[in-house]
């Protein structure tokens, strides 16, 4: 069979944006539903996040945050106690007006089911819970000895998308939120830079996605947030993924809900608030900064299958004899550990061609293959092909090498998927100093290819929030954030304004 | 401090629905929210809904499911492909109309925020999913190869309830609902008797719930099923709590939603289709099964935290001594496992007085408290406080001991709870042969305690469905289930009708 029919077209040069959504198919991760902007999750898109929610989740509780569940639905009163928030979400959010639904006969003797039980106050589908949340802590805390509150919630949230776009934009999408209430505004402050190293970290060690962490500017900040720090992905494209966001929130949703609390000196305080989120949109993350022409290539920290062992039965007389030395060496495999977890191994046995059954597990970008056959038994030997090597490379290592090799194996694997990532987004970032350099910067070298372009331009900056809303109208370009890092502080002038700047911002096209 | 301030009030005999709810507050577990029948789950109970996740997602993908996700909203016309199905949930849609908030100016100036932007089709919000996921299902099978299909999706789901409880009835809950496709029929019958064996092993050996697995009557099917399977729980006050279902579909959605494949032959068939979930109903159901006047009762196995240490530090110049003994204690209990999993410990070091702190673990039912001071430290013992004992019953246990037997006292505990709960159901469970004995059993000995009494009563039935519905009307009982066991296979008379019948059937008062 042809390379060509079984790698992705159009290849990730030709049309990235429609690359990513053949790639999305073929490693079958998910897919568009009936219902606008929702998507299925397939079990190994499925697979995938609970890797990530069960990752992240160790690192919220080993930083004492805690789970718990709010309610899906919140009432409009609430939405509107704090102004900005509610501006900001009211053109993104499902409402729900009836409880029940009647059945309705037509002129023509046809009977539907129409919407009844209207509600006296109408309820959202939360797009973010700072508002049922706060009530909630209005409840809770009393006293400062109550502080700090640190809860996090995994959920569903609803913001309606009028360009939905599978992981990273959906109308539907899974996330965890958290959620903190603390004394004083320098713990606040500690904990939102704390969650952004959690985040920073998580997606560098387990998605190996090299994030710069930074800060948004004002025009960019969550709505009701007095300021957001995110982290920021290049993608294959060489556009920007807000992948992340952790918002110190002051006192605006504690005196919105009336999170006070007694102090030390007996006087009523509102306390000082922070919420964060990762979402599905890191599914689409990883695989627009991992996948190439063949299909995804899951990290092996979070791939759902860490190993496939692909049993080769030319004949019916050996057949059993391999699918039982397949099944042997996925036990012992999966005794081993890899980075703290036991290794995640599947045995495809399902009966179909092999080259066919190869490319499925290609595609869907699973970090092993192994075959093992009638002659590797004989040699005592398994087939190891990588998921970063080109397709048709093979190893053939010693069982007894593979069964405690393999946690090495996909060790350098992820590691080599971080030094790709790391490669690419430093080749695809430089300092620009001059609004015409920026303008070309971004300004595609191939028309009929207008998808890869430009980068991560260092820009000096002084402009005002006018100014960064008019470069994004003329230019399609955005601040995407203020990063840390000592590199970018140095003194320079604003390539707009030439007010003097203390530091360059990073600008991007951006998903 | 007396006891009586510290017990729940009123008492499981006095009141027991009002006990109940005492109980959810004493032990942290829940809290009513702002909007109507949608519960607030706090750390404490959303960490023993994560332990009945966790355990419980264990054994479906043991058994070969895997999760998936799908949207949470149903298109009306959706709903309406299965008729039966349908009309069972019209009455407790919620029906979102709109996708945006507008905001409005009132004749007073004053602003307000109004749904706009109405949808062409209302989307309910998914009392179960059987309709959205029969959609999906239609797409992903298109052969017998492609069978049997075995997915589970975590969820939320909205069912409008004019008379909520907290955990046992809610406008919204959290549940699994699992979702198969077979290509016979006799497939997917074993597949709806497999779940209800895992739903009982976990129902038994993990919540320390006997429950009783059985048939539904055509009157309680799941609305669009073949055949209702069930479990079946007794609680204190002797009513029954269905505590899970399994559903055998037969063909009646695959129809419906065009699942259908080809088959062996060639030919188009449609799949036989099963669903089945349990919900957070389960921990109402686990608090009322094991609570006492003191308040929750965890079962060890599910416990979100299974030892809690309590530092005795009477005097400050020990304090900090007494405080790292203790953290030395729970870092070597937690090396230990119990049951295949680490000991969970926690070491509450909050300053406040040692009874009222002891007793706020009691009412959250921590199997195990363990007290450790300065003299404990001298002579190398420490305070273990079992839960299923009375609260000021200690064994002062050395500490070499504590380490190597935590695990065998949960063990203990577990077998405990379970013995109890066996020995209420046995005891409250009796042949009854006439519709007068049926009567009496029913009625509250005592009008003032009207909620003790009856319990499960095993009878003879041949009744019709109007007959089964009349007696529900008049005596507010039901048929819980046909029991599967040998023990229920007898010739006998029904109580009702008088005519011939084979086999008993559970009548009781059901939550």
């Amino acid at each position: 069979m042809a390379k060509q029919t079984n790698a992705i077209s159009p290849t990730r040069q030709e049309d990235f944006p429609e690359w990513y959504q053949q790639v999305v198919r073929a490693a079958d991760l998910a897919e568009n539903s009936e219902v606008r902007g929702c998507m299925v999750i397939k079990p190994w898109g499925y697979g995938l996040w609970e890797r990530i929610q069960a990752q992240l989740d160790v690192m919220f509780k080993a930083t004492g945050h805690k789970n718990a569940y709010f309610p899906l639905l919140i009432p409009l009163s609430y939405l509107e106690k704090e102004a900005e928030h509610a501006e900001g979400f009211a053109t993104e959010c499902a409402v729900v007006t009836h409880h029940r639904l009647e059945v309705q006969t037509g002129e023509d003797g046809k009977t539907k089911m129409i919407p009844a039980g209207k509600l006296t106050e109408p309820l959202v589908i939360r797009p973010t819970s700072e508002t049922i949340i706060g009530a909630a802590f209005s409840r809770w805390v009393e006293s400062y000895r109550d502080l700090p509150l640190l809860i996090n919630q995994w959920a569903n949230v609803m913001r309606w998308e009028m360009r939905p776009r599978l992981f990273l934009r959906t109308a539907e999408f899974l996330w965890q939120e958290g959620h903190t209430v603390h004394e004083t505004d320098g713990e606040a402050w500690e904990e939102t830079e704390k969650i952004l190293g959690i985040y920073e970290k998580f997606a560098r060690e387990h998605l190996a996605i090299p994030v710069i962490t930074g800060e948004k500017t004002e025009n960019e900040r969550f709505p009701g947030a007095e300021r957001t720090l995110c982290i920021e992905a290049m993608v294959q494209d060489c556009k920007a993924i807000q992948a992340g966001t952790s918002h110190f929130l002051g006192q605006n949703f504690s005196k919105a809900s009336d999170i006070s609390f007694a102090g030390r000196d007996g006087s009523k305080q509102f306390g000082w608030t922070t919420s964060w989120g990762v979402s599905t949109r890191l599914v689409g993350t990883l695989i627009m900064a991992h996948g190439d022409d063949d299909g995804a290539m899951m990290p092996p920290r979070v791939a759902p299958t860490q190993v496939v062992i692909l049993p080769i039965t030319p004949r019916e007389e050996t057949r059993e004899e391999v699918l039982n030395a397949a099944d042997a060496l996925a036990g012992e495999l999966q005794q081993q550990d890899y980075c703290g977890e036991l290794i995640r191994v599947e045995v495809d046995k399902r009966e179909m061609q092999g080259g066919a059954k190869n490319w499925e597990w290609i595609k869907k970008g699973v970090p092993l293959r192994m075959e093992i056959g009638p002659r590797d038994m004989e040699k005592g030997t398994v087939a190891v092909a990588r998921r970063d090597m080109p397709p048709r490379e093979k190893q053939f290592l010693a069982r007894d090498e593979v069964i405690t090799g393999t946690g090495n194996i996909l060790g350098e694997i992820q590691q080599s998927l971080l030094a790709r990532a790391t490669a690419l987004r430093e080749s695809n970032t430089r300092n620009i100093d001059s609004m015409d350099d920026l303008v070309e910067y971004f300004t595609p070298l191939n028309p009929e290819k207008p998808e890869i372009h430009g980068g991560f331009a260092l820009c000096h900056w002084a402009g005002s929030n006018e100014d960064e809303e008019k470069i994004t109208k003329d230019h399609k370009v955005t601040i995407r954030c203020i990063p840390n890092g000592r590199e970018f502080i140095e003194e320079g002038k604003c390539i707009l304004t030439g007010k003097p700047s203390s530091q360059r911002v990073i600008f991007a096209k951006g998903y």
